[in-house]
């Protein structure tokens, strides 16, 4: 039943249920159970986060439990999203570059009015720029400034987009939106830059 | 000696000598080795694309091919850069939507000269597309408008990195750079992301 109304195959849903991402539904019988409109709604997204959203489960259940959880609010809910969305890596090589791109990171932060707290957010960014100067690229406020720009318009752009009135959870759509924003974005970044580099290196192969 | 000089400890070094993704060293004697300049600048490569560029080493792999590829161009190795970037899902359920923001997103990849061939780069737009209107979010022209906007001026931006004068490499150099962009930009995009969140939804507890 739920898996014909969903598409999504019987042990793929059992799987859900016995990893607690799914609700039980109500025992109608020894062996039946019926799942309503909310159940549907969960599942469909879940499948949305882990299909096009390509979000491991361990993220999934991260995620849902924020939602579920009254006491986490919008700004904390989207802390777990970015964590979930940008996953960090453990182990970094520290180039011998890295104290002046900390640096710079740090005054480029602080123009910005970014916040680097709680979330070590601007490690990455630190990382690359003193990748980039270790390769010999000029990675300096000139790199980094229309960038910045770019992240702010989008950030704002991303959260202007209507939640529907009348949701039933708007802490689910706003996850959903932040995850579907990005892979929309990522398809963009890469048509766009296949297009330049055309343009830059002309065509390729017959 | 190559360990000490990269920092990177000996048996992730064998490692990557028994998986054919560092060139052996020239031979001194029975069970020694000399490594020039020219493998620890791969080393480095390697290690940035598995470290902060967050590659797994299949894609790794694949591009260190494509580096040392003389046929491979630069147009052909950036293919392979979004191929691994830009990974893909394999299994994403069907929306009902999906038809018309097919037909949206082509219209869109058009209008902006993008190329949606021979990479099915435009299936991740669509399905998010597709999965946003199926929440009810009003994902349309206006939506698309400044994402794509954004996309170009990143490419252009990327793209205009000057590679160092005199790199051995410049195939090398193009990857890393392509890499390390996008992982700056998340930075900023998550750091942009947070601050939007704090000035709408206020501040998080203590």
């Amino acid at each position: 039943m739920l898996s014909r109304r969903s598409g999504v195959p019987v042990p793929t849903i059992k799987y859900y249920l016995r990893e607690n991402l799914l609700p039980a539904g109500k025992a109608t019988a020894r062996n039946q159970a019926r799942y309503d409109e909310e159940h549907l709604l969960r599942l469909r997204l879940i499948r949305t986060l882990t299909g096009i959203g390509r979000l491991d489960l361990s993220s999934v259940r991260d995620l849902l439990a924020a939602i579920d959880d009254d006491d986490v609010d919008m700004a904390e809910l989207y802390q777990t999203v970015n964590r979930r969305v940008y996953p960090e890596k453990a182990q970094i090589d520290e180039p011998d570059s890295l104290e002046q791109a900390r640096c710079d990171a740090s005054r480029f932060v602080a123009e910005f009015g970014w916040c680097d707290d709680p979330l070590p957010a601007s490690h990455p960014l630190v990382h690359s720029l003193a990748a980039l100067r270790a390769l010999g690229c000029d990675a300096n406020a000139s790199f980094l400034e229309p960038m910045a720009e770019a992240a702010e318009r989008l950030a704002v752009h991303e959260l202007e987009i209507q939640l529907p009135a009348g949701v039933t959870n708007p802490k689910a759509v706003a996850v959903v939106r932040t995850v579907l924003f990005e892979v929309a974005f990522a398809a963009a970044r890469r048509m766009a830059r296949e297009r330049q580099v055309l343009l830059q290196f002309g065509t390729t192969g017959p």
